[in-house]
């Protein structure tokens, strides 16, 4: 059984966008992702999708406006809710989302999930 | 949607060793804790249970050996594996467990869990 170190988890990930599971809790994936930037509008048929700062700022766009969120904040994107993460400086984020989820949700699965 | 402060929500929590739940990610909750002193030595037989500290020290003791946390810092406890939390001073916790989850596992269930 691993202690997990966050902060030493996040520093050996390499690239931006680009989430490394680091735990299996059940059926859903704990992940970390260096955010930078501004990913794509997408949606995530069945899967429930939560976003914890854990350094730096978060911007989530939804349809029905932003949500800013900071350091110890987190926010669920419920399935089937549009939205765009943006990170005007390097953010890092844990994400606790179903194993079956695509990281690029609709625009990945052709339309089917 | 509603922006989840972890800090902001465990100053709420009136109570030690009664967890809240914050947030639904599909099956599993998430829930914040206040820890002080010590818990039953107990598991949980179809849960993984994962324990990240958001703010203090957290010694998950197994079988195996202890196991020391610091804020930023998580561990997954499988199904079936016996554990005893224990925090000598007060320590906020984060747990991701599935819904069914119960909070002393196989001392509640009557050993049928």
């Amino acid at each position: 059984m691993q202690r997990i170190d966050l902060a030493a988890e996040l520093a050996r990930i390499p690239e931006t966008w680009s989430p490394q599971t680091v735990a299996r809790v059940n059926d859903v994936d704990v992940k970390l992702v260096r955010l930078e930037g501004s990913f794509e509008w997408h949606h995530h048929q069945h899967e429930d999708e939560l976003f914890l700062v854990v350094q730096g700022h978060l911007t989530m766009h939804l349809r029905e406006g932003d949500v800013e969120l900071e350091a110890g904040q987190m926010l669920v994107v419920p399935r089937g809710v549009e939205h765009r993460p943006e990170a005007a400086h390097e953010c890092h984020v844990m994400l606790v989302e179903p194993h079956s989820t695509l990281r690029r949700g609709n625009l990945e699965a052709g339309g089917g999930r």
